[in-house]
């Protein structure tokens, strides 16, 4: 099994971006099975509405996952309990959290479990990712013929512990949340793909995804400065590609990074 | 000018893969400088002393940078003030912090500035690093032909946004702290060359340079936990090489990865 | 001389509380100088605005500082640069912040320097509090007869710290921010008085002046919930008096709580 | 039901005054139970040990609590799970934690829960504490007649709102780990007995039962200091007497406090 996976799109630049060239990496890599992140996919950064929604599905989406923006923009709890392609981080607190943690598809007769995680080390204090993967493992293991994680967290070494504490446990773990592509995606000891984030599909000359002006006179000020999402200039579509052995595990990781310094070969 | 830049060393398996490999990539690539980050290589991985200070530097290194565990190792005192090869983040408040902040050498006839400088996002709140680079850049911007920056932040906002900011004013920001490489590597729109975070040298099959197990075992258990350097198995080596102009500007910024994936082929 | 001060006026009912009770307390008690915290006192709890000012001048106050929120209503741009009533923290960065950090008040032909200075523990990275204030000691020394300090911080170690760190300096150093009136008040070693913090003046039903169901439903989902202002119910008023000697020092601060559990008696 | 509650010991000098003033207060008060915070009663401030465990259980204690710094100390692991006296935060993660977070007690042939609950704001990523003592109270609120809940937190917001939230579901809830009292003790809406904080047994001339001067040189320094508690000079005594009715409802909460501004009259 083939999984191509993109991260965070960031506003209209990045939903432009995911539907340029989303349809031309499934050409070329021929994924089975398509997850994009779309927790900052609002115009303003924040969010997810049912207009973006449609339009990352339609650019070829199989399921969208979220993180710790998923619930920015209120739109949301009008459509995700209807979906079973949007999925929240799963460890949210409480019993009644709109929407699902995780969604399992067939993939060429196969079953795949698509999971949200969410890091708390620098984000909000919610429910103990460590535990709750540890009892959906539990619970879908049985069902799931391969286990997918994009476990959205701001520390390297939260990513690198939970992959290396589900390494052998399921077939990949892909981080998001930084924004910015680290260079270590690699196959664990027991079987697992990582890599600690897979980096944005958004505006290329920006600070995350927003202007860079506001952003730096946030910090040089420390006073309140409205955030806005780079709309012009040069995009980036970051995301990786996952081959799946029949046993779940993990053959390959091969990071893709398309941005003027690194124009799309196909 | 050509700088090689080496990210934080970890514990004794990393001061062995510098004792190892820079000698080969020296010889390889030829720089006219060599930096290395040296805020993790004693024995635990927090601080330097005398003893791996000299090792770093025989192995051929020029200058040693630090960052926030500079001061974890009591005996830097000894010699921090004694050598100019030795630079604490610029940006610790008060007057009588030991050590320098930056140093200025001779390369090929031209006067390199090496700073270092730490972020706060996430990190001890020291002075504003934003401020404190400008006021340096003014005072030795007549003195230094280039300016390099080993900015040692946790945040990819924080670096990318500081980069942003010194666009066009130095020659190069490279990022520590981390420990993990980005694949952002790049000459930013006024000829800086910038990468979020060169990663680190030290053990490969472990958190950060950490051994896995306690540091899953402190996320699970939220109890204190002795972190403990990975010396078995393993070595990975990272950092940049970073071509500069005449003028100062730069040319061309690459990464380097040597670890069991990317074994190192010369 | 004597100093009333009462602590961050929050909303509504907190300048409702103040205009109420302010006139009954400087009949009462006679203080020749009034200070208040505005920072919360627009409708929505955060920032101040031209109107909300006018209202606690009008009950006779002489010098409002603010906080951390003092910058949330854009309205206060119109007026903090016209006005030396209005005292915002002394320590945020950069050199065009608007409005002043302190203000020199004649105050029986004594001058008095009313400060606001803001902490940084797991508050916003501004400039250093300690820094900061010593510099303006000495600065202002020689000009002002008594020092009075409201430093807004959140932790009981930054404040405690500050107040010891300060002692014998300056006349007064009171806390402000977290809502609630710490048991604490004395006149430290070197004569310097001192407290914790001072409270508030708002709603009295409520968590730090905000209604308790939203921000319990925060804290039970971590979903982003809009936080208001309780406008309804019973009030409570929060603040201290301090006298000083001729020479500065500080002879007694007397903590002042007027809430449903502690009607005024006058 | 009266119980008396004496805040976190802190230290040698924490450890002498609880032994010195806690027989007198018994005598005057006359609760029928007591229970004191013992999270910083090594003579290092962080932990607790076996010695003085039995220094303060002498001193005429029924339960002890502990907080973030429950382990710091390894000793603990020696005897925590050999006695039912010594109770440590209730919602540590995992199944195995040591100790229990919680006992229950005869007192006047009533059965009385003492539960230590730790808050995450600021403080380390633990079990949601709301979601634990909801748990919690729905299984043992057949066998209780009333609840106690030292509730170990930093932030007043947070206590507040954990105040509000289980108020008419327990008999009282008292705050520790700031070691400075808050002056707001009250009794709810519903009939629980709260108060954010109160405060610490300890050294009085100290920060938080610290030596100044180390937590001063912190803060200007940001560099590691070694902090010492301070041995010598005065001491605090700080707590709280809570009266419960028969049928579990607080009839009334007094602040104590004993320090050289406030010698106890008996
Ligand atoms: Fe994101
Ligand atoms: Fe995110
Ligand atoms: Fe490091
Ligand atoms: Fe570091
Ligand atoms: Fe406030
Ligand atoms: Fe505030
Ligand atoms: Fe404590
Ligand atoms: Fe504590």
């Amino acid at each position: 099994m083939r999984i191509l996976f993109l991260g965070d799109v960031v506003g209209n630049l990045g939903v432009e971006m995911v539907s340029k060239y989303l349809p031309i990496l499934k050409r070329d890599y021929k994924p089975q099975v398509t997850i994009v992140n779309g927790e900052n996919s609002t115009s303003f950064g924040r969010g997810i509405n049912k207009k973006v929604y449609k339009q990352i599905m339609s650019a070829g989406t199989d399921v969208i996952t979220l993180g710790n923006h998923a619930w920015n923009n209120e739109e949301i709890f009008d459509f995700i309990d209807d979906t079973k392609k949007l999925v929240r981080p799963l460890n949210y607190p409480g019993k009644d959290v709109p929407g699902s943690g995780y969604t399992i598809i067939n993939v060429n007769n196969k079953k795949l479990a698509v999971v949200n995680l969410q890091g708390r080390i620098f984000i909000d204090p919610i429910d103990d990712p460590f535990q709750k993967i540890d009892e959906l493992i539990s619970e879908i293991k049985k069902e799931a013929d391969a286990i997918f994680v994009d476990f959205h967290a701001e520390t390297t070494s939260e990513k690198k512990a939970m992959g290396m504490y589900l390494d052998g446990q399921i077939s990949a773990i892909v981080g998001t949340h930084t924004h910015v592509q680290t260079n270590d995606d690699q196959i664990l000891k027991n079987g697992t793909a990582f890599i600690s984030d897979v980096g944005m599909c958004g505006p290329f000359d920006s600070v995350l995804g927003m202007k860079y002006e506001n952003i730096i006179h946030r910090f040089i000020t420390q006073r309140p400065t409205r955030f806005e999402v780079e709309e012009k200039g040069r995009g980036i579509v970051s995301g990786c590609v996952i081959d799946l052995r029949d046993d779940g595990t993990a053959r390959s990781i091969e990071k893709i990074l398309i941005d003027p310094n690194h124009p799309y070969k196909g």
